[in-house]
């Protein structure tokens, strides 16, 4: 099995919310056509947007609501881009969990939520490479 | 905000099982020393495996356990790559939650967890192009 993540799919309770929160991002979206799941291109990702009902059902899970054990990260290049994503952020209504601040392991990062909870940590490690296509290299 | 996702953190009872699962896979872990993460090199991101207490406190999140609304995916280039993934999932261990078989939506996908219950969906989507090195691309 090759290291790899080719989707990340987001239970969501209004897909059409979860849409406009992302695409007031800069991120885009195609699909959701009478509840299918957004495709958004992250990268050499896509991230989907689907209800949460049908994802539960798809993941052959029991969804009692709540965290589930998964956090996502987006990682950048500058503490000041961290900065600048969070203001962006909440200048859409995401919730502010963590205000940007230096780590205990060197980097700065900040922590939000989206509409429906799901955690983004804002992060810059200065230990890892960015390459120009935004992939992230352990080094 | 560039659409990319540079790192999926799940949380995990036991950083060490969990290492020796994905290593199983043949993936590849650098870290964990000390209940720090373990990281893993996953085409243009990040997988990181952490305590799943560890994460929830960082997170800003009150954790009840079970699933939270997110499933990962990876996908392959033919239906008998499904096959044999899923058979390599089950050789380690994986409780498979659904048998390889044709979708609705014109693919072929199966359905597995590892040791903590995340779900990973192994798919053939004959609609999206998977480049040489790994990367998705919606078509």
């Amino acid at each position: 099995m090759e290291p790899r993540i080719s989707l990340v799919t987001l239970g969501v309770d209004d897909i059409e919310r979860s849409r406009r929160f992302y695409e007031a991002l800069g991120w885009s979206g195609t699909g959701g056509e009478g509840g299918s799941p957004v495709f958004i291109q992250a990268g050499g990702l896509i991230l989907a947007l689907w209800g949460r009902v049908d994802l539960a059902q798809d993941s052959a899970v029991s969804d009692n609501g709540g965290w589930g054990g998964i956090t996502l990260a987006h990682n950048v290049r500058s503490p000041g881009e961290v900065d600048a994503i969070t203001e962006e952020a909440r200048s859409i209504g995401a919730e502010i969990l963590r205000e940007p601040a230096a780590t205990f392991w060197g980097g700065y990062n900040a922590l939000w939520a989206d509409p429906d909870g799901h955690r983004w940590e804002i992060a810059h490690n200065p230990a890892w490479e960015i390459r120009s296509d935004g992939s992230i290299v352990l080094t």
